[in-house]
């Protein structure tokens, strides 16, 4: 027979999927409730109203897919494109590729810019291909896991704004450790992930919808044959392509109509809405500072170490870092002893960095100081053990010291 | 600030979802691991396995979808549909209107049959629709929660292969409680959820995939763009329409090349793993046993409190039961009553059902003696009070006689 679930300890310091909080652990496996509940409803009222908070909005449409931080994607971006609309990806990442290939398989015709992965677009940049395409919709990732980076959005929205373009941001990497100003910033549909900044596990996919966003998404709306009234007939041409993501559909799930779609992940709903209330309590302003600190020390650590990082540092997430694996050293060997040797893992890379960086994350739940000076210790050793030459100390030294400097 | 989750007690006796087993929630609480350490991936192996035992499957290709029951309905039609193409749906139910929706929405030409609610077709009716519409799916479900019958699907399976169809079944209300034989029945891709006889939360979708069904799917892959070598070039004409649900993409997820698609949902597999590892150690065709001792005593209760029963009761799903709410008493004030004053759920209804009958579920964890005892004493009770005539005990003692009748 198969054992019980008894995983060994990890510390999670790579990319994300990062180890979740505790409380979120504990939310996860309360008991259930019906899907109509009293109990029930008024949970799902208060994760869109904590959710907001997260976002930083009032868009009454801000709710949960019901799948991982790429189904919210697919969900915004099916919903809002009709075959044949024509979509702008400014692409720095291996996260704008999907974006892009998610666009295509919705039947878009996908226009797409690309840059140098490591650096981020320039709104003039950004605006100079609106006016060249056209598009309906630009579809821009604000932290592109792949390469670290966090793409500038701020006066990206009044661009869009201008030329009468829908903005949707994929914030999966970057919510929570980040900026993110959904109203401020004028995004018009925003999705992410719970795995990251949010320190719940991957498996909900939080969402928010302007109001154009949802003028736009209720145009196509149809009602489920199984649950429509026989007076209710609609017109097929523009119908969304996906049931499972129609946002039409999923908001009246979510909204006072309650008309039955999915029947709701209560335990994952759970931990979305621990995970925001996490957040909310500690505040979204604070918690950016929390991920910029923590991330700074160990960008600090890392280079004392006489590592050599990656990618523009201006622009690059603080809740993640990319790191050249020292020459002489095979850096899934130094991932393999990290993880068998100390418990902790740091993440491998994609596409054109495979093989040449590593990316350590300091997100969510271990974003604090202790997992930074911990991991900063562990890399020292195993690095040493592989035979990489390394400044003896001089990770935690340079840790200790940005932490007593910003008195931390 | 918005409270902890704190859920109040409920005993979930509708037609899902329904309380996990405890198992369920220890599991699906313990501490997350990184995406690709080996303690992750033999969990992701072993879950294939423990699944197959679940389907009475030796397809290699079972594995579960990040998303509830619906995600995986959807997940098999797109992968296995090109827009254009051929679904035939035999729909006695909401879910067979939910599956000729999702087929119409990949692109396929939908041919549908239909029957009265409460009924289910011979294999003879669905060989001559078959012959009358040459279809390449046929989409067909086991177990439709809407009207609680079970449509048998053994000899399908022959007819399918007999005229080159590929058989999709939607077994999500049935597996566990009713028999599936995946390969005796000879069933292409059969999809599922765990909120019903599996015993555990909504957001998780089992699916398995015959060789025939994988072969179709794989004729269609395309690695993505953003793990994709240079040299990797395909054909666009078939893509599959979803990223999300790109079967052939989630398989490379989950075989040996371990091509990252999204972030395995740890949590909700841990969940399904737990599910699956509960059912494979009572044996399945214990499992469909104890719902079919549990779920006729629930039948014997009702009828011997005087209400009537709904539907083709020959054909009935073992966990579910319709029941016709008595005159001069209102349905949903009996469901309210029963929740608030006993904290017992049971369901209502959709479609030409709703307000004509309530559904009874005994599944899962609550496929119990006392479960159907509490329930049907709390029945009478409410019903009495809510001003309906019952006779007084019968329900508790036509179980009572039944459970010593086959020695529960």
């Amino acid at each position: 027979m198969t054992d019980m679930i008894n995983p060994p300890y990890r510390l999670l310091m790579g990319p994300g999927p990062i180890n979740a909080d505790p409380r979120v652990h504990r939310a996860i496996s309360a008991a259930l409730v019906g899907q109509y509940d009293p109990v029930m409803t008024d949970y799902m009222n208060e994760t869109m109203q904590l959710f907001r908070t997260v976002f930083q909005t009032e868009n009454e449409q801000t709710f949960l897919i019901d799948g991982t931080s790429r189904a919210g994607i697919e969900a915004a971006l099916v919903s809002l494109i009709k075959p044949g609309d024509k979509v702008l990806v400014p692409s720095f990442g291996r996260f704008g590729l999907l974006l892009q290939e998610i666009a295509q398989r919705a039947g878009a015709e996908v226009a797409v810019r690309e840059i140098e992965w490591g650096t981020v677009f320039t709104p003039e940049q950004i605006e100079q291909a609106i006016v060249e395409e056209r598009p309906k919709v630009l579809a821009l990732v604000q932290g592109d896991t792949s390469t670290t980076m966090n793409q500038p959005l701020e006066g990206v929205g009044e661009i869009c704004e201008k030329h009468g373009v829908l903005f949707y941001t994929d914030a999966t990497a970057s919510i929570g450790g980040n900026d993110l100003k959904v109203d401020e910033w004028k995004i018009d549909a925003a999705t992410a992930g719970l795995q990251k900044c949010l320190a719940g596990p991957s498996g909900s996919s939080p969402i928010t919808l302007s109001e154009k966003a949802v003028e736009v998404i209720n145009s196509r709306k149809v009602i489920e044959a199984g649950i429509a009234s026989k007076e209710q007939v609609f017109d097929e041409v523009d119908r969304i392509r996906s049931n499972y993501f129609d946002l039409a559909q999923v908001m009246d799930y979510w909204g006072p109509s309650r008309l039955n779609h999915h029947t709701e992940a209560t335990s994952m709903l759970y931990a979305a809405r621990e995970c925001a209330r996490i957040l909310s309590e500690e505040g979204m302003e604070q918690a950016v500072q929390r991920h910029y600190h923590h991330g700074r020390a160990m960008l600090e650590g890392v280079k004392a170490l006489g590592l050599e990082l990656f990618g523009d540092l201006e622009h690059k997430m603080n809740n993640v870092l990319g790191v050249y694996i020292p020459e002489g050293v095979n850096g899934e060997d130094v991932r393999a002893g990290l993880l068998n040797n100390f418990g902790i893992e740091i993440g491998t890379s994609f596409g054109p960095l495979h093989g040449k960086i590593w990316r350590i994350g300091t997100m969510g739940y271990n974003a604090r100081k202790d997992t930074v000076l911990t991991t900063l210790a562990a890399l020292e050793a195993q690095l040493k053990r592989s035979g990489a030459s390394v400044v003896a100390g001089g990770g935690t030294g340079a840790a200790f010291d940005y932490y007593t400097e910003v008195g931390i």
